[in-house]
């Protein structure tokens, strides 16, 4: 092969070739770059001398062939900086992934997109960078991030379910459809009749998944007396803001609303500042009921009744099903249990 | 040189390599490095499977003598993530960063380092990825992370003064002296004669530039009848909780206190917290002043006189003093010139 290969046929730099030129092992050059344990100052400095000089860059396929991964995985959020910061199931996710990584000894990059021209920039990023695979979350359709990534051959899992595309794309997520129907069954059984339901953006899980899962359990339930129902439903965007717009639209069509559930936490915040401002009660004449479990929800009045997302064992799921892919070509989808917290919000007092 | 080169030698591939093999102009594939725009989809696809089969890899070195730079820039902040979240002026920053370097079509990525672990994968993905530059933030001294940046060779300009290396590693900071300064002075007119200070922790501006500024002030100022005077000093760790605990300690040794400056909002907070746990009104019982204008700074009540960053400002001078390091190996330091803002927490009814 070698001596058949024009002159001008790239070859690109190798371990090899930076240890030759520091003059070290390759065992150190391969430790220098998974982490530096065990390598002196003094060949540390020999060996990126010599990775600059040589041009040695480690790529996910030059990489892969020597240890089967690259050892630094970008998490990918397609949502503007902002929205980022003020959502706190990102930190909660950023955490955790960043932990099981860690704990592999293996580094996160988090990439923020948000719109079409950063999900360009941050394709260019990933195809050139030699990352050894992504992690997504918040994609939104119009900015074509799946397509970007995957055409660009990099192994790929998603959190969550990724809404129309579950046959193409790899996900880990937590059992949407079970969490909310605990909470449909749960909300009947605290005597809700009229319920409203305030739901997320179409392509998220909380657009689609909740709800619909929530409506089918209120649809199929077989309660004594008056049979309960979904009477009304708003999208709103996770934020608070949207949540308190959503209810106030919802109490204005639907008076005689007894029960709201919010496909997150934030917005099951926002509904009931609605609720308070239109003089009502939570719990005492509005049950609400949220999603995620995350900060605050256990901390702030009234304590939220909400399903709980396990984001340590979806940050684990993520990272094995992305070594599937990385080292198999395996794409594996895994639903992670939920768990019902009953607090407050959901109680009438004496009940 | 070619010819005399052995066919050993490593030649990484080039963008031309790329472009041959994809059938493409060398025009169409630096415009898909450079964002993709102008590339149709097909050219998109055509050259990311050239990409992928050739191994190019863009890398500082090589992409520098192309465009002169490699259009991702890395944002190192040495925090746990945790941490990260928990500080506002990080969400100012990275915002900003980002908006600064979209404006130049030129993506940003996020590493999160907080232990010496994770600063030594931080160095290896910097080194190997082709990233052009790194800004870095709350660089803890016993991580290394400003050596290990160095030795690799990547272009380097730091958030804030960085603490006993001013003279090796470039920097954008506001004016901590002059912002120390006008906060001082404006303690003193409002009528504080015996102030505490909360500094930062002792490897930050916080915990040495603004503390030092601001008692130099206090012991420089000429007032009418008693001297004003720093009475007591603690650090906290920026956090609300670290505020609130210092104070307490400083309330206990001196229960004169009449003012207090602390070296982050945050901290403020918190010393408004031990305040009031105490029984002391703030600002008719005591001045406080912060530092940042960080988010809530002016919504919280007390509404809190602070020290004014302007991270928009920031972040445009740190994308300049990169660039001109990265073109011209030019180690550029840059003041930004603060802001005094003067709100509830200094300024007693009817004073």
């Amino acid at each position: 092969m070698a001596a058949a290969r024009s002159d001008r046929a790239p070859r690109r730099p190798t371990i090899s070739d930076v240890a030759r030129r520091a003059g070290v092992s390759t065992g150190t050059v391969s430790r220098y770059l998974n982490g530096g344990h065990w390598v002196s100052a003094e060949s540390s400095k020999l060996i990126t001398r010599a990775i600059r000089e040589t041009g040695y860059v480690a790529n996910s396929t030059a990489r892969q062939l020597r240890t089967g991964r690259s050892g630094t995985v970008a998490f990918v959020v397609d949502e503007a900086p902002a929205r980022f910061f003020e959502d706190p199931n990102f930190e909660a996710l950023v955490v955790a992934v960043g932990d099981a990584l860690a704990a592999r000894d293996r580094s996160m990059v988090l990439l923020l997109a948000g719109d079409a021209q950063s999900a360009a920039r941050a394709e260019t990023f990933l195809v050139t960078s030699g990352v050894d695979g992504a992690v997504t979350a918040s994609a939104h359709p119009e900015h074509q991030l799946f397509e970007r990534i995957q055409a660009a051959g990099i192994p790929l899992v998603n959190v969550g379910s990724p809404t129309g595309l579950e046959d193409r794309i790899a996900f880990v997520a937590a059992d949407e459809r079970e969490g909310a129907r605990l909470m449909a069954e749960h909300l009947i059984a605290q005597g809700a009749r009229r319920i409203a339901v305030i739901a997320g953006p179409a392509h998220s899980p909380g657009g689609t998944l909740r709800p619909d899962a929530f409506t089918a359990a209120v649809d199929a339930s077989a309660s004594e007396g008056a049979a309960p129902v979904v009477i009304g439903l708003r999208h709103g965007d996770y934020t608070v803001e949207s949540g308190r717009a959503a209810a106030r639209t919802l109490l204005a069509e639907h008076p005689e609303i007894d029960g709201i559930f919010a496909a997150n936490d934030q917005m099951a915040r926002g509904a009931i500042d609605a609720l308070r401002e239109d003089g009502r009660s939570v719990p005492e004449d509005v049950l609400v009921g949220g999603f995620d479990d995350s900060a605050f929800a256990g901390t702030e009045v009234p304590l939220l009744t909400t399903v709980r997302q396990d984001f340590g064992r979806i940050a684990e799921e993520l990272v094995d099903a992305l070594d599937k892919q990385i080292d198999a070509g395996v794409r594996t989808n895994v639903i992670v249990p939920v768990q019902l917290v009953v607090r407050d919000s959901t109680v009438r007092p004496g009940s």
